[in-house]
C-alpha cells in the first residue's frame, strides 16, 4: 500500500501532524474534516482523500478522534521511534539547527556534531562537543545513526554524502546548495536560496501592475 | 502571460538559475536542453516546456545561450533588482541567515535586524547592529524594505506579520512553524520540522522491508 502514495501526499502529512498536535494541546478531542479543512485552508475532500491513503481513520458523521489520528500519523511518519541524527558542519546554520528545540520534541535526537575546522572542534554546541570529522566513520560504526544533517559548503558535500551512505546512514538532510543524486539513501534537500528566489519572483510579478 | 504560470514551474526556476550560474562560472557558453536535462536529472521536454512559459529562449538545433538564459531567468525572478530585506528575530537561526553569503550575491541586501530581547539588541550581526523591534515601523517608513525574514517564535508571528503587511512589506520569508494567511503580501514558508518529518517518513517506509 505505502509504495503507491505520492510524495505530494507525504509532504502534507507533517502539516496534518502539526495541526493535530496543536488541537491536542488545546484539548480538542474530535474534529470533522470540514472543521479541519477550515483551519488548514485545504478542502475537506483533500483531507479525506489524503487520509484514505492510510486507511481512513474517520467514521462517517463522527469526525476524527484527534489524539488517535495524531498518533497514527506520527507512526506513519516514523515519529514513534527515536531518530538519531548527526550534524556535519558546525558553522552558523549548523549551530542554529543543533540548538533547535522542536526536533528533540519529535524524537529527533542529535547525538554527534562534526567539523573539520580546528577552531570549532572541541566547542560545546547544544550540549555536545564538536568532534573532528576524521572520527565520523568510527562514530557511525559505534552508534546507531539514522540521519546526517549536512550544513557544509557545496564543494565537499558529494564526497561526504557518499561516504555517509556507504557507512550505512539512511537519510541525508542536505542544506548545501547542491543536488545530491545517490542511490540507497533518502535525501531531503532544503535549498534556502531557491526558497528566497521564489519569494522574489512572487513579489515582482504580483506587484508589477502597482509599481 | 505571467499570471498563468503555475507555482510548480516557478519553484523550478531558481534551480535552472543555479545550474546556469554554475555553467557560466565554468565557462560554458551554450547548452542543449538534452545536456541540461542530463545535468539536472529532469526531462529535456520539461525544460523546454518550463522555458516556453516565458517565451522559449532557445533556437531549434542550437541550444541555449547560457549567459543570456541565466540573465533572463534572473530578470524573471526579479534578481536584476536589489531586494532589500530586514530580519526579525536574531536568535540562532536569524543570526545564521544574517551571515549567509549566498543571499547578498544575488542582490538580497539585508539592511536591518530587529529583536525584542535586550541582551541581543545592540549586538553586531553580519555587520549590522541589532535594533529594538519598537523601531521597526519607523525604519520601514524611512527605508525601502521589500522582504521581512521572520525567525521568531510561533506565538508572535501572526501579529508582527500583519503589522509588517500594513506597513507595506511585500514579502514575508517565514521560518516560524505556523501558517500565515494574510492578504496583500507574498509569503514563503520554510518549515524545517516538516522537512525533517518528510525525511523520517522516507527512511522508515523505504527500509521497512530490510529492518
Amino acid at each position: 500500500m505505502k509504495s503507491e502514495i505520492s510524495m505530494a501526499v507525504i509532504r502534507r502529512l507533517p502539516r496534518y501532524y502539526r495541526y493535530l498536535g496543536e488541537l491536542l494541546d488545546e484539548g480538542v478531542a474530535k474534529i470533522s474534516s470540514k472543521e479541519l479543512s477550515n483551519l488548514m485552508k485545504v478542502t475537506a475532500s483533500q483531507i479525506r482523500q489524503d487520509l484514505n491513503n492510510f486507511g481512513g481513520f474517520g467514521q462517517q458523521g463522527y469526525g476524527y478522534n484527534v489524539e488517535y489520528l495524531y498518533l497514527e500519523i506520527g507512526k506513519i511518519l516514523g515519529l514513534n521511534k527515536i531518530n538519531n541524527m548527526i550534524l556535519i558542519g558546525a558553522g552558523n546554520l549548523g549551530q542554529a539547527l543543533a540548538n533547535y528545540p522542536a526536533f528533540r520534541k519529535r524524537g529527533f535526537n542529535l547525538i554527534g556534531i562534526f567539523d573539520k575546522n580546528p577552531k570549532i572542534i572541541g566547542l560545546q554546541i547544544g550540549g555536545l562537543e564538536v568532534l573532528d570529522v576524521d572520527k565520523l566513520e568510527q562514530f557511525i560504526k559505534q552508534n546507531e545513526v539514522d540521519i546526517a544533517i549536512l550544513t557544509i559548503p557545496k564543494n565537499g558535500t558529494l564526497e561526504i554524502a557518499t561516504l555517509l551512505t556507504n557507512w550505512g546512514i539512511k537519510g541525508l538532510w542536505n542544506f548545501s546548495p547542491t543536488d545530491l543524486f545517490i542511490p540507497n539513501v533518502q535525501i531531503e534537500n532544503v535549498n534556502l536560496s531557491q526558497s528566497l528566489m521564489t519569494l522574489a519572483y512572487q513579489i515582482h510579478n504580483k506587484n508589477s501592475s502597482n509599481s
